[in-house]
């Protein structure tokens, strides 16, 4: 591992988040959580998301490349929103858990890490890539839906039910949240340890 | 990281796996993987799940210690399999994919391993432990479903819909499981390869 590229990295990532921040583009429900994981000396963030409901098509879950997104909200929505959407031949609802990339600059402070994701509540949590210029960490919640509405051009889902999807999808993408919220409490200990000369090993 | 207990975690561990093997109770459709991963020699499986489709009843979906499941199958299912688990007061269906835990001798073969998990297919795939006795690779494929099929006592899902769920269910489970089929290819490829000095560093 070399220090002085990992922190060169740092900076030209917080510099163009900075940017992001500015013009609007970073998700308002995570900006603390990232704030307060960029104030620790041994990790930055790389990417992204709090967690979302999304509508899309596609023949099969999950085709992140050939899929047609109907409808994407990062906060609760309502029984309109969902039946605007229900549109298409094969449509699918997914309530995505937030999922976090962190640059570390060593293995101490990632194996560190890893333990404070995983008692914080994420417990999906590894690295999933090691190069000279950092160690990077993938953690994704856990709770998660992804469900046909249409198959075939039809409803799958009762439209008398869709009241009570609606609702715990809502609960489902509100308790992913809180969980960021007692990560970011979780990490703000973490700043106050003295773990500052970690990354010199 | 001692490679001599390492050594010894692998031995217990592919003895117990040998009693599981006899007793039946290891899922068929990963054995011939789960020799190919073990006759590596700087990795040894610790867990693993072929993928299945379950039904249970649970508040909310993955609660994994709470939920009380209905049905259970490692292989395509009938409308009559899932008619027959659609009962309860807050039901889920469930397409889980494959996942493999490998515990390997070294960072080189980890970060190895890694690149091959991906090369076949297998996106989430990181290391999330690390101890004296071992490095802890987790993967685990990205198809899925998570839905609901009743909620407070009433059905979410139009009965005339079932069986084309189930056909999607089903698809995805065999899509899971050919994975595991590229995989086993992937690290056949492996064992001539002469990483077999590579746990010595």
């Amino acid at each position: 591992m070399n220090f002085e590229a990992w922190q060169r990295r740092k900076r030209e990532t917080l510099r163009v988040l900075r940017d992001h921040l500015e013009a609007g583009r970073v998700d308002r429900d995570i900006i603390d959580l990232l704030n307060v994981i960029n104030s620790l000396p041994y990790a930055f963030t790389t990417s992204s998301c709090s967690g979302r409901i999304q509508v899309y098509e596609a023949s099969m879950p999950g085709e992140k490349f050939e899929l047609k997104t109907l409808g994407k909200w990062h906060s609760p929505i309502t029984s309109k929103d969902l039946l605007g959407a229900m549109i298409g031949r094969n449509t699918w609802l997914a309530m995505l858990p937030p999922i976090l990339h962190i640059s570390v600059c060593s293995m101490v402070p990632a194996n560190h890490l890893l333990k404070v994701l995983r008692g914080a509540g994420f417990k999906r949590a590894g690295i999933i890539s090691m190069a000279r210029d950092g160690i990077v960490i993938e953690t994704i919640g856990t709770e998660r839906i992804e469900m046909p509405l249409r198959l075939e051009g039809r409803d799958v889902i009762k439209l008398d039910a869709v009241p009570s999807l609606v609702n715990i999808v809502n609960s489902l993408l509100v308790k992913s949240k809180e969980r960021l919220g007692r990560l970011k409490e979780a990490l703000g200990d973490e700043i106050t340890r003295g773990l500052d000369n970690i990354c010199g090993e």
